[in-house]
């Protein structure tokens, strides 16, 4: 079981993760985990703190020469304008701005200002996920199994075709001021980002994750909260601005003939048992099927706008407008990079329940072992 | 916290299903649970079994002279042909169905017959979760919140209107064969089925899930498992055949601009807090926002086709047709009640963990407190 | 991981419980379940009701054939004298009896009737939880690791003797009506028993479990809740009238000198490393050390006494004498039965944790190379 | 919900903690943390790095202003010696030493060095948790509940007398070296050290924690894994040299006649239903019963000793004596400490559970609201 917890405020001196589970005798590289950070920082339309704040990652236990030794690992993010914060007098907000937890938040904790809501309800807190989520990566690359992201969809510019995931491609995505695959595509997606700002206005839009090399046999079927497809959904669904997830085809599929999308099944001499198409996404019955495993998250725009909305003042109880704070105006590029590290998070618990192992070698020993034996059947 | 586990074989002698956590001093209705089961077997294009078998709730602990004691509270639904199976002699099931969890669960489980998989991976199963989905209903009720479902396309048809639900209108849909709540779509689904059933093909489609009276404070943003987006997420991914799950408009809104889809904030005397309109589907930052909460659930076509797909012996490895197993034709009607079920367990277990409490008196004072105090701010 | 949850009151239609985590591909012997209810069943000192009604198991799912198919099992163990108390009038209860759940439950759960505290505090639960422990010794002998038990104390007769657990030592325990391995002793206990319930008393003792065959390394000092010694300890006190819960020497040992308890460690060359003695009891840090673990439980007398305390009627708040209700005189031998069921759980579930595994053949893979490894270390 | 997650290093940067669950609007107070953590590093018989090394704990998030806000609290422990350690050029540890983890950590993780196992395996890492356990107090006390500790016994000297827990006791307990409610006693006990320290060799003893305040109704007989006791034992065993746990006069009971250890009932106009005597330790059937709750940890002594015992040579496996580290004498003092945090946490957690809450002014409406209720009964 591969479990982690994450604390840490917006404008708190640090955020903190700890993650356990992962076995002993892991090299973990401290780097790959800030250039993560980094990667969820980049992106065209996010707002000025990304620009100025460059998150480090600060490896404060379980590692020892560089190498995992079985006890929990806690990564440390200090947040670089704390200090000054800290000292600010500052009035309390007491307008919630629609489309953010600042009146559920102050009402359900009984908080005073709706700060105390921010704090903490703010997409600040996914680099921490970011943080563990690569810890995780690093995990899964071990068994050869890889998590991308690209984007899909910004506002009414989509990116449909079909791709193949190699590292050429994620190359191009990674070089995509959006995270987009296609050139063209990147551009013009940058204009209609560049036309909501002028107007004062956010967009939404569509990341996909794809994870390459998972094995057949991760998740169950057999209860429902053991199922790789509904733990898979929660983490998804649980990254700020995500209301909808899915997995394969499964939008189109719910309108289309059963005969059209079904992944017929193949065998072959070296790779095995293979399906022919993957509409599915790799999961069927609630198991990886050795496919690829295709997901999409759909974010909302961003809920802070130039031109503010209706609401209350929570003390005079008064029609008022929502304040508008400075903020990212299209988060889906940075969202995919969270998208990876949550999804990354969840096939590793589901590698470690299968596989078990307290050391690497270990589990290993138990994945090929595995790995042979489907192959033989 | 309210937890749950469930039993039971598609041809075994019974489902067996165990709910803990809800409060001593509950009246449970066992005949209400019975007609959940019955609703959950009803719909146009299900297959011959639902229409023989009848499914009849057993409660056999936790309930004692017709009221709750705080212990936990099993269900038993015999399998009425069990009988009939038992003595059966039975070839070995070698060739996988494409879109079913065949093949994986045979490798996973190291299985010599596709038979043990399909006897668990079956939609079977969902009876169990219906059962104890129907007791955390009735709990639900004594806080007012209520569970419904509509059918809002099938294959090719959707129904689109915007609907409030209420008692007249789940009426509507509780007498259409297709659980939808207009009469000539209902007439177009139909036909769309019969047309479909025609070709040996199956269709998908999406069913609604609408939640009434959940008060705000729900879930939270502070760590990614507490939040209630997530769970929900979880909770209807996990009922088989659902491809993609949608809170609110979380698909449209992907690809609009942001001062469309947030939802304004207003204050009314009476009432409180308010949304002007629920793009949100009833949550914001992972918390319910007193809103309703509005769910999508889709769900791919029936793996089980007339016309069968590509599929490989797994003895012989050699290719060959999927096999043809008498079956439904369309589940979305039935997977609309199983969703009801499966989200009334999480509102149920938010409920218990936000309101603690061991009897219903303890946990509806904790809950009137709150209202109280929410309504005061 | 391996879970289980039960349900059932004492005069119920049922008992239930579903264990989940077993692999597929394990023959489940349904006999053995009801041979170990029966083992709870015995024992000198029990009461009436113990020699009327005599405990079947009926294994109602996750078994194919006699074979686990990695699906949840369900246990119904039925009620015999269900139909007798069914349709019977009774008068409230209203007096709760000292050292029983009744005034506790009465107040936490809001009930009216102390007969709804009893029929789920009672020890007839144990039941339920000794059916799902004999799957999980069946499991765990398959690994070669055994669970036993036998009765150290009755009252102020004591068996102090070292033992070294065979199958010939287990069999004089079990054929001795106190479970205790000495037969001069066992006459002792039974007479001690005799005087007590002469008058109207009641007795406790201890009860030693052995688990031999558990291999090095189950359990983890890297977190208060994986270790193995927190997971016992809470199983055990987890049996209803334990009140102390020891590992190895961990009360003698309390009072000696270092130099004293702490077990040396050796090399063989067959067996390779070994510990010289183990007062340690097989566990180190939270995690099993390769030699025999030995748990002891200290059970308080049965409260249900002839000469009877002073209790309260909960409705006159006037001072009375608690109830006489017929019952056992000391339950030591069948709460080692009950030991062992919950010991075994435990083990199985960190078995579980270390080797995963969906089938007895994965996870015994796993097992052997594991074993292997430490044995070249 | 309560939970929480530790992680560090004995000589690593820091050690870190998470703990979730705690309601907003609590004040926090840094100082009683680092008071408790003081607290730990006292006593009689302590080795050297205590008395150089003083814990300081660091809020780094779920507190804004001095008060939580309902987020996951985060608290960092530097260790202040790593700067010197951490250049330094170590030789492999390769001799495991007796009654440490030093051999099963090596060999359950596949690791090359012992200090990799001792880096975590060490009692370092239980000043995190009374880190958050002191968080637990924190919040415990606005319930009035309070958690005391203090030694029943140090190698052979034994305080036996009853004691009623008074501040006044409790300050007596905090001024002697050995956290003994008794002066002479005190005397006796570092007579008893210093004999030990003299022969090279340590003493272990018996921690008494002590819960005032605690209402009834607090955990479960529902389910196993729900009781109050299984929880707290699981608790107390998880702190390290722990090996026996006891609730009430759990050992001596077992030993006597049932008429001699039940708790009469009663019931005074103004208190309430109360227990005459409270041999039960204030847990009945896996409830608080409203009684204090007694628990008792029995500790080995500590194993590293100036004799050594025989040990192996993991690279030669050539038998040979275990190396001596400088270390603690005798840890029961501090140890009382620790259990004290972890008995604070389980009964926070337990707290939560019942009444809920999401403010501290939600969950003591619900809190005040049962107890009147309790009282009304």
């Amino acid at each position: 079981m591969i479990r982690y917890l994450t604390a840490g405020e917006s404008h708190g001196p640090a955020l903190t993760a700890i993650i356990e589970g992962i076995p002993a005798g892991m090299k973990l590289d401290g780097e790959a985990i800030t250039v993560d950070l980094r990667r969820r920082q980049m992106g065209y339309g996010r707002g000025k703190r990304m620009r100025i704040e460059r998150d480090t990652a600060i490896v404060t236990a379980g590692v020892w020469d560089g190498v995992t030794i079985g006890s929990p690992i806690a990564i440390l993010i200090q947040n670089k304008d704390w200090a000054n914060w800290k000292g600010q007098r500052r009035e309390k907000k007491l307008i919630p701005r629609p489309g953010h937890a600042d009146l559920v938040g102050y009402l359900k904790y009984g908080l005073d200002d709706i700060q105390e809501v921010i704090e903490r309800s703010s997409a600040r807190e996914t680099a921490a996920r970011t943080a563990v989520g690569s810890v995780a990566r690093q995990y899964l690359a071990r068994f050869g199994i890889k998590v991308y992201s690209h984007t899909r969809r910004i506002g009414g510019v989509a990116y449909d075709t079909p791709v193949r995931f190699t590292p050429k491609v994620f190359r191009e995505v990674e070089s995509s001021h959006v995270r987009c695959a296609d050139k063209s595509i990147t551009r013009e997606m940058i204009k209609g980002i560049d036309r909501a700002v002028e107007q004062g206005d956010t967009l939404g839009g569509t990341a996909e994750v794809i994870v390459t090399g998972a094995p057949i046999g991760l998740g169950s079927y057999t209860q429902w909260n053991r199922r790789a497809d509904a733990r898979l959904a929660a983490a998804i669904m649980s990254v700020p601005s995500v209301k909808a997830v899915e997995i394969g085809d499964g939008i189109t599929s719910s309108s289309s003939f059963g005969s059209d999308v079904h992944d017929p099944i193949g065998y072959e001499k070296k790779g095995g048992y293979r399906h022919v198409s993957n509409h599915a996404g790799g999961i069927i019955g609630g198991i990886t099927n050795g496919e690829e495993i295709l997901l999409r998250a759909y974010f909302k725009p961003i809920s802070t706008l130039g031109k503010p909305l209706d609401s209350v003042n929570l003390k005079t109880k008064r029609k008022t407008f929502a304040p508008y704070v400075r903020s990212d105006m299209c988060i889906v590029p940075a969202g995919g990079v969270v998208c990876e590290a949550v999804v990354a998070l969840v096939i590793a618990d589901l590698i470690s329940e299968k596989f078990g192992g307290d050391s690497m070698r270990e589990t290993l020993v138990n994945y090929h072992a595995y790995l042979k034996y489907v192959r033989a059947r």
